[in-house]
């Protein structure tokens, strides 16, 4: 029996989605409602496992395939061992990056095909999809340029060839808006955090009463 | 582009798969035929990796769904590494084991569904599902015994708990049978081996003329 709620964060790096996650997470704590915030692995044993095959540098022989099932196994067992007993237990689990990450990046920028991609998470994930999905939306140059103030280096050349693939990212993440509207929610990451924050809070206060 | 023929081998272990099909390879080849024997993993180093995670004693809480994935991974890269170049090549393959083993074990015995099952794996496969399937059948209890007369040892209590799931495997066989019936070729594995060989060499005689 699922009686928390299912939340994942997505869009690009150097979109925030760290930062208004951890501050939402207080937020609701504060409100007395038990959460769990978590990203696959996730500390989980096998799913771990299976990370340090995809992550392993000398794999380089590996077929984008065999890739996207890996990350549908290492997703699965990451649900399996602590998404689901936490929902079950009636908290709200905050899980950064999910289904839609692979679908974006894996079966949209890198062609393999959403719908291809979907059909492998859909076994995965079986019932378990998020309740809500909170997409933060931000221009590639510009989740970039914070990127590099972070780091505290300029724009380099390899960054600006890789803005075509993060441009083809975004487009795969407005597909999924379209295809699934009821479920994912749009917000505009260039705005100053904390409005994002007050953004992203009011999307999850929808669903609360609902539960 | 693919030239050669791909042939898989299926059925519960103690059918003598193994043994005909070494016969099997060695006949092709004094026929002058180009072969490759194979069952993944195959020797392939990532599906090597992704094996032993399955395998690894420790994952006690490995979840079916993620065990199937896994599978359909490691079948993808030797697939991807192995099968297809010799495919290419012009090869016969000869490969004990392979899509129909996971819909089988998997989906039909364990329960988690043969169409479920085949989503993943037509995901692995894509266009590359064998040309011929021989199906060595044989009652559960007639391969348990032909294993046990193999390693000089009676009939023990644990194996007939195991009779049931090795009739429900054979009924997902079975199943498969009746789907993929221009695929998959039964062949009666209870009979002499010689007679078993013969009529495994003639599935593949028909298949032989065409390409």
């Amino acid at each position: 029996m699922r009686k928390g709620l299912f939340i994942t964060t997505e869009g690009p790096e150097g979109a925030g989605k760290t930062t208004v996650l951890n501050l939402l997470d207080e937020h609701l704590k504060e409100m007395g409602i038990k959460t769990l915030i978590t990203r696959e692995p996730g500390g989980i044993d096998i799913a771990e496992q299976i990370r340090r095959v995809i992550l392993e540098p000398e794999n380089t022989a590996m077929d984008p395939r065999t890739e996207a099932l890996l990350y549908a196994a290492a997703r699965r067992q990451h649900l399996v061992e602590k998404v689901r007993p936490a929902l079950e237990a009636g908290a709200i689990v905050l899980c950064d990056r999910f289904v839609d990450s692979s679908l974006a990046y894996q079966g949209y920028a890198r062609g393999l095909g959403i719908d291809e991609v979907y059909k492998i998470n859909e076994f995965a994930i079986e019932t378990m999809m998020p309740d809500l999905t909170i997409y933060f939306d931000i221009a590639p140059e510009e989740g970039l340029a914070r990127i590099d103030r972070h780091k505290g280096r300029e724009v380099n050349r390899l960054d600006l060839e890789e803005l075509d693939f993060h441009q083809k990212v975004r487009e795969g993440y407005h597909l999924l808006l379209e295809r699934f509207p009821d479920r994912i929610a749009m917000i505009d990451a260039s705005l100053p955090m904390e409005e994002v924050f007050t953004a992203a809070l009011a999307k999850i206060q929808e669903i609360l009463p609902l539960k």
